[in-house]
């Protein structure tokens, strides 16, 4: 836990945010920007500021993620018709917020290329 | 291994490829149609249709897929500069093999929305 970090206090509690799925290692909740009709994002508790940042100790927890990812996509019913799932690493990758984070969008289809 | 997929023909080198990186669980390779002057394709050895179709026995293989994209991202020069990582889950996603892969785009600045 950072104190200074926005992912760090919403995972807390300190602000509030609209929460999908919750448990000891992940928090996830709805983007206030949804860039589709479902669009969620899935953040481990543990503070890594990016992809680059996660080491070989980290391995089980990213695999996490992409589960979480998958049982929150079931568990809101949008599992089957499909989605996609996105990670912005660095200035390249878009990243606005350091603190790790899988973005879920679904309910339209995603065109291609990703960005 | 499925006989019929691409993708595990692709890492068992039965057809070729432009070979990134391999062990013994993971095969990357750069994607024929490139979206971005580097896009690569991490891929696992077994056989997972998509992310709907992995359990919590592949935790640690999806964590792997997500560690290798980053190493492949430093071996290569852009991890500082950043990247988009990105999987695509059934027909909303935009899922076109299906055998779960790992999009990892740089070397431009990726736009939002993700599609």
């Amino acid at each position: 836990m950072t104190s200074q970090c926005l992912f760090c206090r919403i995972a807390a509690g300190d602000i509030p945010s609209n929460k999908v799925y919750s448990d000891d290692d992940v928090y996830a909740f709805r983007d206030i920007n949804p860039a589709a009709p479902q669009h969620i994002l899935v953040i481990p508790r543990k503070h890594l500021s990016s992809l680059n940042d996660a080491g070989p100790e980290d391995q089980a927890l990213m695999g996490k993620l992409l589960l979480s990812a998958r049982s929150i996509a079931q568990e809101l019913g949008f599992a089957d018709d499909g989605f996609r799932t996105v990670i912005n690493t660095g200035e390249h990758g878009g990243q606005t917020v350091f603190h790790i984070h899988v973005h879920v969008l679904s309910g339209r289809h995603l065109s291609w290329p990703p960005g």
